[in-house]
Parts: structure tokens; sequence; C-alpha cells
């Protein structure tokens, strides 16, 4: 496995693969990789000839300094997790080889950014698409893998990717969550003990959510009321937004559907969490476990 | 020759192009060519095996609605000259298949547009860099051409490939001229003769601007004041603006140097003009009318 951090290096070695014919599949990460990482790279294996991992931590995608400097990195336990799951490149540039002194062209989408994550968290997404934007061009993969868990932006991107024609193919993957539910997160090392306990009223609430529609329940507002009402009972109050949407606009819906999603963002502590689901999506908690702790098995191997 | 308008269609034919591992020259315009475009057909026939041409007007980039429906149009007589110009394949696609229902991803360049010409267009540039992107995402093409009368337009276009890692050389042709000075634009049909008469003027100020620092005067504000004399003489009072600039950033400079450019952009009746000479430059008009006329003369048998 290579580690490589100019661009033009990276170029370099694209250019070289592509001249073997060779597929290659993209996972850009901001590294402190966990098992949603690495279902997206066992699928990048599966599916292309050859698999780069971007590890880069992109400054102008956090709205927050103190949430970009305190933002988990380490590099050594990620080149290790890579290099066991078959990553062929790691891709790791700088901050200065990104963004040199004079950067000033960004790539934004301005429709799907204007809800959930985008009211709360200013330049975010412009911060997203600029940088993948960035790696497509770099590295020209045949795919790129984002995680589900992200579903505003993995919308954003394919909105992006559609609208300016890019050559690549955008696979977007499930949610991987740990045995208690939590969806998997790179933020999630920064949760206390007794937060990480909190934040599992996260799941709980949109377990509800399906539980409520499957019941009949269409209104989202009900719906809503009482995932707010299991946020609120385990402590959460600083409640960015709780949405029921349409899966391909985001666009909110007074009425639940089947194929809706109910979409969360929320602070435990200092540390802000989102989440989803589909109002109607059918694995249960129980039904990817084996999968997951199969996962977690090889991890700790 | 050929003729694409669908970007499924243009997209085939690249893939098809590359399989033969052939070499691809992109000319985007507007249409209605002249010996400008001319002379970036020529040149990319030159550097490439196939050249493609581009001919989109592009809505978004056009600030002015009367200006964008006004915009001279002529597909036939474009397709005859690109067709004398051994051009390989036109790309002429609709604004529905360039800008479908729900388009909203742009791309903006955010330091160079903030001068001249982007003081007076807003969206102008974001427009350019929009729809250059999506071309060359479409066409992905070794080399693109584009001409120095859009001084502004070429910087802005190079430092978007720059900024976001694109994989295409810019290459940026000087204005070619009529045989009395005035800068070829597709604009210019807008001109009755007496407004003919008057644009002229233009370039005898770029002129006086370079013969008035050839003579030692390397006060802007002394040389741009003469050149409004002259415009002001021959009737043109709605002034843009005029500028000494620095050939990298385009910033304004007070004093001027050998390497600066002398900008303007002014209205001639409701045509707006644009043009640009370097302080420096050692083609005089005399020394260019042989090659000019020669071009002219193939283009008008």
């Amino acid at each position: 496995m290579k580690t490589i951090a100019p661009i033009k290096g990276m170029k370099e070695w694209v250019a070289f693969l592509r001249t073997k014919g060779l597929t290659l599949g993209l996972v850009p990460t901001m590294g402190a990789l966990h098992q949603g990482h690495v279902s997206l790279i066992r699928r990048a294996r599966e599916e292309n000839d050859k698999v780069i991992l971007g590890i880069f931590v992109n400054p102008i995608q956090f709205d927050k300094e103190k949430d970009l400097l305190s933002y988990p990195r380490d590099i050594e336990k990620d080149k290790e997790l890579a290099s066991r799951e078959g990553v062929d490149i790691i891709f790791a540039p700088s901050v200065e080889e990104i963004y040199p002194k004079g950067f000033s062209t960004f790539v934004e989408e301005e429709d799907l950014t204007e809800r959930l994550c985008g009211e709360h968290r200013p330049g975010h997404f412009r911060g997203v698409t600029t940088v993948v934007t960035k790696l497509l061009n770099i590295i020209s993969p045949d795919r790129a893998y984002f995680g589900l868990k992200d579903l505003q932006q993995s919308h954003v991107i394919k909105k992006m990717v559609r609208d300016l024609n890019m050559n690549v193919e955008v696979v977007v993957l499930p949610t991987v969550r740990d045995k208690d539910g939590l969806a998997l997160s790179s933020r999630n090392q920064h949760l206390s003990r007794t937060e990480r306990q909190t934040a599992l009223s996260i799941y709980k609430a949109l377990i509800r959510a399906r539980e409520l529609f499957a019941s009949g329940e269409t209104n989202s507002c009900e719906i809503l009321q009482e995932m707010h009402g299991i946020l609120h009972k385990a402590g959460i109050f600083q409640i960015d937004y709780t949405s029921v949407v349409d899966p391909e606009t985001l666009e909110e819906l007074e009425e639940a559907r089947p194929d809706a999603v109910v979409a969360l963002a929320c602070w435990v502590g200092n540390t802000r969490l989102i989440d989803n689901m589909g109002l109607s999506e059918t694995t249960s908690l129980k039904e990817r476990l084996p999968a997951l702790s199969s996962l977690e098995r090889e991890a700790h191997a």
C-alpha cells in the first residue's frame, strides 16, 4: 500500500493505472476510520481493480473552528486498517496542497443544501462539494463511495455529479450501526460513556418513528413530536432538526409516505450527531447485527 | 463533420475517440463565428488529433435578458465555416439539455471576478465557469482554446482549472482584429455603420495608451484620462471601466509597468464592447494585417 501526499504524484499514479486499463474506486474520508468506512472500502474492492482511500480533514467544510481543531485524527491507525482492508493507495494531501494561497474557486449546490443541515451549518456543503470536485478531478475514479448516514451529503454529491456532468458513478451504502444501534461516526469518539448512553435515544427515536408509521400514523407532526419526547427524556434538548422528508428532494413532508425518510441532527454535550432512517426500512437491528459483529471481529482481531 | 446535440451522444463519441488514443481539442463558443474563432480552431487542429467545436449560447452568463435574446445566432453559417476549417464534431446542445429542470449546481471563482467586468455584469462569470466546467466534463479535452479579447474570462478559467485540479490545458490566443483595428466580436454585428466608426476609437484609445507608456508616462491616471478623452471625442460616454491592470491578478495598477495590460469596456449605442492591450505589446496593427487579411480572404472565398 502506497501513501501519497502531493497532487502531482497522485495524478501520475492515476495516469499510470489508467494506461494499464484498470478501474479505480475512490473512498473519500476525513480519516478516523470506522466500520462504516470499512463497508465502503470493501464494496469499492469488489467493484474496482484498485481502491484509493482519500484521507483529508477538509477545513472549509467546518462551520466552527473548534470542531475542526478537535476533529479526531489518527493517521497511523487509519493506515493499519486500510492496509488490512486491501486499500491500494492512500491519498493524504496537506491543507496547503489542496488550498494553496489565493485559492478562490468553489462549487455550490443551491437547492438541496437549503434544507436540514444546510440551514444550521452555513458553508458546510459548499466545502464538501468543492473538495469532492477536486478529489474527483485529481483521481478520476470510475466510482466514488459515500455513506448514507450523511443522507443530505450523499444527495448533494449525486446532484452535483449529475448537474455538472461529472464522469463518476456515486455509490451510497447503508449506515453501519454499533451493536446498540448508534450510527457509526468518527465524532462518536468525543462522547463520554454517559453521553454515549444518551445518544442511543437517537436510534430509539428513529425506530419509534418507523413503528408509528407501521401502525398507521402518517401525520409527520405527530411522529416528530414523539421523537422529540424520546430525545428530551434522554436529556437531549439542543435539536437542530427532526424532519420527515422526500427521499429524493429532501423536502419536508407533512404527510408521511412509505418512501419517506426521517432525519435528525442534535447535540449530545458538545458533539453534533446526525442520523436517518427510511420509514419503511425493513432491516431490523437484529437482522443487521451478525454482519456487523463479523466486521467488528475482524477489525479488532 | 458531425453535429451532436445530446450530452449522452457526445460522451459516447468522446469515449470512442479515447479508445483509439486520440487527443481532443475543444473550442467552446457561443456561435456567430468570426476570424477570432477561426484562429482558435486552427491552433486546436495543429495541436490535437480531433477538434470539437462547442456552440452554445449560454443563458446563465447573460445579465440582461435583452442581450441574450438579441445575441447573434446563425448555426448554418457556423457549420459551413466549421466544416471548411476541418472541425471534426460540433457539439450544439439545447438549453434544456445543459440546464434541465431543477438544475442547481454552480462553479464560482470569487477573486478575479470581483474586478472589471465582474462589477458590471453580476453573475456573468459564474455562468461562464459553470458552463465551461460542464463542457470540460462532457468532452474531457486535452486542451481548450479561448481568446485573449475576453481577458478576464481567460484568467478566470485558468484560475478555475488550477483551483479545481481539472485535467485540461487552457490555451489563450491573441485577439484578432479587423483591418481597421476593431477587435473581432460576435456583437460587432449589432453595430450600425456609424457605430462601427465610433467603435474604432476603442482601438485608438488603446494604441494611445501604449504610445504614452512608450514615451515615458507611467501614471495610470494620466493614461486613462487621455483614453477617456479619445472615447468622449468619438461620442462614447457610457464607459463601464478603463483600467491599467496587473497581467496575472488583474489588480489595478496606479503605476503602469511594462507587463501591465490596459483594459476597457464601454457601450456603443446598445452594444457593449470590451478590448484590451499589453502596454508593451510589440505587434503593431501594420504587422498584423497581412495575416489577418489572408484569414479573411479564405473566410470570404
